[in-house]
């Protein structure tokens, strides 16, 4: 047996650099914000059929080609969003807290910049407040991600060859540019932006550029809300790039999966889990007819320590969170004010209402509204044996997924930064 | 720009099965046993370099390939070692607890007997005895993964076209290899198998068939022994099986990660990772001369719930784990009998002594020899921020890893089935 090295011994990103690479037309980013391997593979679970032997496969596992090292430049392994968009966004590494500037605080030019400077459409999409710390560092620099009224100013004030950075704002924040000192929604309209501030009418935006705000800061839950709102958002955004010829980069952030991890609420993180892989379903589609495209999906880290199983069980109950109806907080809100205790438990999380569960539900509501979400997220926690470490973010690694032209460049262990080198890089062929 | 679609549509398993794909002469199999993304993260930032400013990458970084799913074919989306391990041996998902038969406990064939079958040399290596449930999975059959002596029995009694199944063993077991019913050691001999007992004299082992068992159940922890057991054992193994011109099949597990990470003793863990990250390099290294040669690694499942960060706060202090010097189990042993509790405290993990940890340990000492095992951890883990969900396992996916001829058949998402499916269709080509 004679096989041949030649071909195996090559790793396949530098097989395919150094063959003719077809540079993609358009770019879709997409950051599940703190959405770590736990998060995946959860979801994977929780979105199965339980009437098929087989348990179904997901967006991600169709196009997994990797995965990503998230540390920052600091003096800790575990990032925040802000440096890990930074990493994500300019190809280099910074400090906690920095929106696309470097540990000496200069500014760092990002992708989405570079692709404006090339002449390409360019687009935002987020259901966090759109200045938040992921989308800011495509097209703001700031010292301090929470500086959100400067770089809320730096989208109509970063100009790039006298334009302004991007094209298409799809998000919340009315807080941050409707102020006292500065309307910047009058600026952008000023600009020749058609404005949108209602969700219902996402719809009527009917060309580029425009910015839609559609909460003070970021939008209500999934869980809470229109469950696809993200997707509904992200297929607006596509078919109005699909309208002018030209190439465009597009970032779209599920940005509150994070913020359910934060909260450790299972249920309100596999809703945006849903939105977020439906939203991935919605610009796969787009590439089915559009092949001159390049997907690349990754976290920016992993958050809340989720784990898949815990307190000593071999098990992990999807049912128990796809019977929960709404987040914790909106839980324990209803359940404050609520006559029949029983039947609005029954009601928002399909749960029983044991002798057990009275006791603990009834002690915290005797002490206030905090201590009763506290105990909502104990129970569901405990019933479906999903386990949390912290509040905060953890450090290990993401997975990076790739679909479309260039989508072999993403096979393997990388760093995040790489991930921006290798799309800056399909940018600057434009 | 009209880039070539051809190529990219393609995933790269198919277009390289679809092309001549080379077969591999030899096969290594290597599991690491609990080992999550979390644990190869974790490993990435405890052997980094703190002198330089790059963060070193690790072993597993230059060979990522994909992930895996874990399920078992239970009532439940949590692994147990042995459904786990005959996944990754047999390709069939089966119930926790089950050695290689089906949920009908039916044996199923493994990819051990099917290269014995087909005429290469067979070998096992683990920390744990090599009757434990991962080895177990490769050349026995049992509906219960702790009827460990029939397990054992299995290893002379499974005989494969008049054979014995494994040509060459090293682990531990001696307490159900040499019993009272029955002396398997003695029967090995019988056949033709040097037995070696003493690691010291590893190197004394001179041909295949051999049988090496180092310690009654599992060998010591890493960390309380020898740090390079396993490396030292998987270069012995290889240097063995390159003696002869026959084909091989060798699977080595790095048992003990999953011991550790069940008693969330993180200094414990991480001197495992680095025993198996070594074994994984000398397997390289082989390679490097035998390029005939595939090199696959993977994990069963995740243990623990390990997290890299706790407690709300962004860091992992990983100079904390790398200053400790033992097990807990053995610190907390040593403190039980010492007169100074503060040099002993600071010899074992190199922790300054502080009036809040001398009361507790002092008060846990008090109670008995767990509680104060339990301290120690609490300690180490809190001090380094180390975070764990559970006892048991966890269901995230796990990392696949793979180098040598072939490897490319193992990129993306893949169930756990897959993986023994593609080596098994190696292992008929033989």
């Amino acid at each position: 047996m004679k096989p041949t090295f030649t071909l195996a011994a090559l790793s396949f990103a530098s097989f395919f650099a150094s063959a003719n690479t077809p540079t993609p037309k358009n770019i879709i980013y997409m950051i599940g914000d703190g959405m770590g391997p736990a998060y995946t593979t959860a979801y994977r679970y929780y979105q199965d059929d339980p009437s098929t032997p087989a348990v179904e496969s997901t967006v991600f596992d169709s196009m997994l080609t990797g995965m990503a090292h998230t540390y920052p430049d600091d003096d800790t392994v575990v990032t925040d969003s802000a440096a890990a968009a930074t990493a994500l966004a300019t190809a280099n590494k910074t400090y906690n807290g920095a929106v696309s500037v470097d540990t000496q605080k200069q500014k760092l030019k990002t992708m989405l910049e570079i692709a404006k400077e090339k002449g390409m459409t360019t687009a935002l999409v987020a259901t966090s407040q759109i200045n938040h710390a992921t989308p800011a560092s495509f097209a703001a620099h700031n010292e301090a991600r929470y500086n959100y009224d400067a770089i809320a100013n730096d989208y109509i004030d970063n100009k790039i060859n006298g334009k302004l950075p991007v094209d298409l704002m799809l998000g919340g924040g009315t807080q941050y540019f409707i102020r006292e000192d500065r309307n910047l929604v009058n600026e952008f309209i000023a600009a020749g932006y058609q404005y949108s501030d209602n969700f219902a009418q996402l719809e009527q935006i009917e060309q580029v550029p425009a910015l839609g705000l559609y909460a003070a800061k970021g939008l209500p839950f999934a869980l809470d809300s229109d469950p696809l709102r993200l997707s509904k958002m992200t297929h607006k955004a596509l078919s109005l790039l699909e309208q002018n010829e030209q190439p465009f980069f597009m970032m779209i952030e599920g940005s509150q999966i994070d913020w359910c991890g934060h909260a450790n609420d299972i249920a309100c993180t596999m809703a945006e889990m849903h939105d977020f892989a439906q939203a991935i379903k919605v610009a796969k589609d787009y590439i089915a007819k559009n092949p001159d495209t390049l997907l690349v999906v990754t976290a920016d880290h992993s958050t809340g320590g989720l784990t898949i199983g815990a307190q000593g069980q071999y098990k992990w109950q999807a049912d128990v969170i796809k019977g929960v109806q709404a987040t914790a907080e909106v839980i324990a809100e209803r359940l404050m004010t609520s006559d029949n205790m029983q039947e609005q438990w029954q009601a928002d999380t399909g749960m029983a209402y044991s002798k057990d569960i009275e006791v603990l539900l009834t002690h915290a509501k005797q002490v206030d509204e905090e201590a009763l979400v506290l105990t909502v997220k104990k129970l569901i926690n405990e019933a479906s044996f999903t386990g949390w470490t912290t509040s905060g973010h953890t450090g290990v690694d993401v997975q990076v997924f790739a679909h479309g032209v260039g989508h072999e460049q993403f096979i393997g262990s990388q760093n995040n930064v790489d991930i921006a080198t290798k799309l800056i890089s399909f940018i600057n062929k434009q």
